[in-house]
């Protein structure tokens, strides 16, 4: 038993590490009779290593950890590994699937860990793709609320606000990646301007239930001014008339006012079936708009894209 | 009285330990003479430890410390074990409720502290079990705002905005765990989606107590549109009768006019009362699925799910 | 003058500290003739210490600092203060206020610096209290809303969204501790309980203004239907009437749908009153609720809780 | 040229750091045959010093940096400076204003660097000052809004919602000083009251134009029913009458109704006068408030409160 | 074969550096017969670099990283750079264009690596510009919601809302830069002054559309009471006809309550669409507005703003 420092032991070293912290577990060191010398080490690693996260929040994928003896040219140290053995493989948020050594026949130096991780999507999939799911549906559903006096925008404004609350979520918790950004960004977009766009339908047709149209309600209200001014030169007739007739004179313009009022209601009536039919065609849009990205989005989650090459440090 | 690295000391390793940090409390060390050495050395680790969150927050759980001499096969230290005494227990978020040593019969040097600690639940129950208790409870109750208007449903999406809010408290505070996720995000997932699909049921419900169906609207616009055809046409029969009969004629236009309201109104009544029926068999099947939802909520805490062998770094 | 490692300096230790640096002001050290050494040192010590925060953010508390020489039975180092002197109290968020010489007339080696700081109310009054109490004046007030329509739910419903803002920024200020949770934490649970019963009474007396009842309102509009068939009843038998009575039959017609009207608006009204009567006595009952609970939070915080023993790692 | 620890060279001591690293650039030191010793070191400085942020964010202040040779009593190291300059003034959040050498003539060792900073106000005035004013300003032109049906509360809590959004802005962004609290804060605190009160204002001015009063609501109604009964026994009398007679009752009943409804409209408009009277002068008083605030708040950001003196550490 | 620490190895230093660790790869160094020193080592270095953040989040630009050899006047060291390979350029938030080295003729000491970065902006274009863009689509289609009974102003204050929210993630996520705020900044300033504004002009709107007038309001109800004085007259008159001329007077009676209605309707519409003729104007305003600014915004992105010198480190 000798401590470390007496005897000369082997430098490890990780080509891809960031930055390598090697500990002795004790101070002593252990040699036996026969040469045999009995040293074990604690060494923390930090290693550069891209994650596909394309596919986040399902991701498994596989980081190299290129543990070799330090060598330069032909002089150097040979690594021969023993056993692998994993402890505490799921702690943590990622879990440790499994270690494997690779090798390179052409060069002996240049064996390597594989270190396949994966994460647990649940966690990401209640906080943000559930919530973001449920918003979409709410604002399919939203198609069934009246149209008249702004409610329905009002209520697709709160739908994009909470959807604003989610993506603060999403900045919280996703990393920034250079290379390639996960689908589920593209997802919050998309969503983002279908909600967007659809507040915005929603707005333009409510003015039409109104208005009978956007640009020429000018027209409309001229008419209407024509009708009224026909009514006054009814009036002007009746008072001419006798005790009866001012009876029934006052008698109909009773009528004329109430009349008056039905063809007002009429017209609106026109107008809101008007804008209630182009609201139909525009949530069968919508809804074939949700379900061809649906299918899109599933098929493009099951393409692989954005594999990143993790050993090019040895290219060099 | 010697200095500290005059003299050999033991090396004392933790074997789950992610990091130790050994400190002599004083650069001296006493040496009576009688060959005993008084020693005192602060240790600083941080050990590897799977806590078991399901029943968060209401969480206590044990973590070894298997604090041990190093030794390899036969040759090595022994450590005996002489009283534990334990300092600033309550300090912290974690409450330390007991230390104990357990030792192994058969290994010697397979000796582990083991320290028992629990969560003060408090906190995490005022800022996240009560806020979404009572949102549901305010949900609940909202079914007794008037549906129409979309008043109800913008009551209701404001208390998904709310729960969103309270969502991303649950973000920021709870850890992502890797084996097995706490039951309180299955709880606020289930929340979440029944306060959604309460939504969608209120708008759809609000839709029908305008239309009285949601498909098949055509139909009953083409009635409505022919009474007023036939309405038209009693106007038209009526203007032919004398100055009595316009009278009479212009007295049942009122009528007329009165009754057309009056029939609008009870068919508009007549529809709400259908949707209402609708509405309050909804309710009861929410408030349903909330009472059996709970007894299952507190039938699965009771139950021990997840236990995590914090020991497994030495079946290796 | 010498270099620091020339000669022996006696150690100090921090009984209660975590960690502990020491660091000589400079590399010399002055030695005068008459054998006085003159040496400086900084020490940077991180103490464990249990401040009692119950009645945050009103805070001033001791913490002690057992700065000692190290000694072991019999065998040590006595350390004697001179005088003591602060420097830069008033910095960072905690003020010093003053700093006393304990001792232990029993152990000599039991002297400790006590501590005394105390915080600025002023952010967090600003930050949590104003705003608590704010909406929970504006939640008492906004009684005057009328209940009609879901006006003063809605109100309510964004009252509770923004007090849930005020238990992010809370949850993001406030540490978490073991022992004994702030009286902040209780207050806002209280607020955030009576905010939501307030929310639920507010939309029952919306149910009980339009329906009269909550559950007999099946009874109520049976009676409704009632009156509308002998109203039906009456039509018919005021068309057999001759040309005169036809006119009288149209007029009793109109005389008969205003009178509707005006029992139909008069029934409403009484159920408002009815339901206006009980919001007037909830109204009281709130108001006294809340002046109790200000007189017994007032109570509680010039009593002392939870006092802390720091000297407990002495008593090991 | 000499490594560096061959050779002695001088400590230099920062009198107010909290804590410094010396580092030298080159780890060889260059020695000139007339024994000039050519050194450059870098040192890492943290000092404690109390910058007064009552003007935040408008901010320049000075902080010393007393960087001298290490000396006690008598015996010591004098320190002489050559020219200072400074390198990279105008990176991070606080701009380097000046460097500049104050001496103190009593005491050659109490030579400080007065380090003059100045943050740039733009970022904050954008996120937290904006919207602060813009909420006030929206608040005050709020009053254009109808005070009928609670509209005018609605927009109000949602703006005090948006206020406590930016409350929570300020609360990361501010640092808590323990002195002196920045005049932003009672800004803030000033803001969120008025806007309070300006809510509870509307509330019940909302209450004042339904009711006409807040508490003697009780007499208004008892007249009203007194109305009704008299119109109730006025039926009763008609229908005694012949036939066309009871044409004339039906007319008049008719009449009667409506002058119902005109006084009924008559007497709510005459109470929104009343309260529309009283919102007039709350506004204006509203508006008188915000201009003598603004002259008083522009007033006190010119004088100079909280100044810091932070050569405080000397004067022990 | 040697340790690094029994051969003299040379120091490079990074002039503008703020730390710099130098790490040998391996403990051992490899010297040939020929006297050829293989050493490979670790740099991590800090260096303080100014990026022009003007344009974010469309930042491309370089940093000088001075690594030389440490001389001081004459004497020193030479240093000959041999090629230089880049790995692991794509990993994290910023991507390594292109390293280069440029050179300085004059002082051959002077040498630096330019290593050129460049921020992928699709983050950022998604969290931020987008929402900002939608939002003030949002604002201006806005237009089309009705101006009665504040519907479109407590859209926009939920608008304004949504956005305060996007100004909480702007301030989370860019740095606070000393010399040149980023353009993003102006932006989320003039779009929320501009929301701002037309909240402002939709409530002022509002009034117009409800009283005809901001201040005259007083004018138009004395005008109202007046007619309402004359039709009480009118009644007076009215009681003492005979039988038939009370049926008369009662119809009159009924007509003039019509017509009270009727006028009452058309000066209010005349308001409204003296309010509408306004609220188009200002819609084509605030159309404009936005053109012009968003075509300025683009020249001014086209340009080259804030260049640092990032090599004044050595002009000291």
């Amino acid at each position: 038993m000798l401590p470390v420092d007496k005897i000369w032991t082997p430098d490890l070293t990780v080509d891809n590490a960031v930055e390598t912290e090697v500990k002795p577990v004790s101070s002593d060191i252990l040699v036996s009779q026969d040469g045999t010398v009995q040293h074990s080490i604690q060494m923390y690693t930090t290693v550069v290593c891209g994650i596909n996260l394309f596919n986040y929040p399902f991701v498994t994928d596989a980081c190299p950890v290129a543990l070799n003896g330090w060598s330069q040219s032909s002089c150097g140290l040979r690594f021969q590994y023993g056993n692998i053995s994993t402890v505490g493989t799921s702690r943590g948020e990622w879990r440790t699937l499994s270690v494997e050594l690779h090798g390179n026949e052409n060069r002996l130096d240049r064996n390597y860990l594989s270190v396949t991780m994966s994460i647990n999507p649940f966690n990401t999939v209640v906080t943000l793709i559930l919530p973001s799911v449920l918003i979409m549906v709410a604002d399919l559903v939203s198609f069934a609320l009246p149209l008249e006096g702004g409610k329905r925008s009002s209520f697709k404004i709160t739908l994009v606000l909470s959807f604003t609350m989610s993506l603060l979520i999403l900045t919280d918790s996703l990393p920034d990646t250079g290379l390639c950004s996960p689908l589920i960004r593209y997802h919050f977009c998309f969503c983002l301007v279908v909600l967007v766009v659809s507040l915005l339908a929603s707005m333009i047709f409510t003015r039409l239930s109104v208005d009978g149209s956007l640009f020429c309600c000018t027209l409309l209200k001229l008419e209407a001014t024509n009708d009224t001014k026909q009514d006054i030169s009814l009036n002007g007739v009746a008072t001419v008339c006798a005790d009866v007739s001012t009876e029934v004179a006052s008698l109909q313009k009773v009528v004329t006012f109430l009349e008056n009022m039905e063809t007002a209601n009429e017209g609106s009536k026109k107008m809101q079936l008007f804008a209630n039919r182009f609201d139909k065609i525009c949530f069968w849009i919508y809804f074939c708009i949700d379900v061809i990205y649906t299918m899109c989005f599933i098929a493009i989650t099951r393409t692989e894209f954005c594999k990143i090459n993790n050993l090019d440090f040895w290219s060099s």
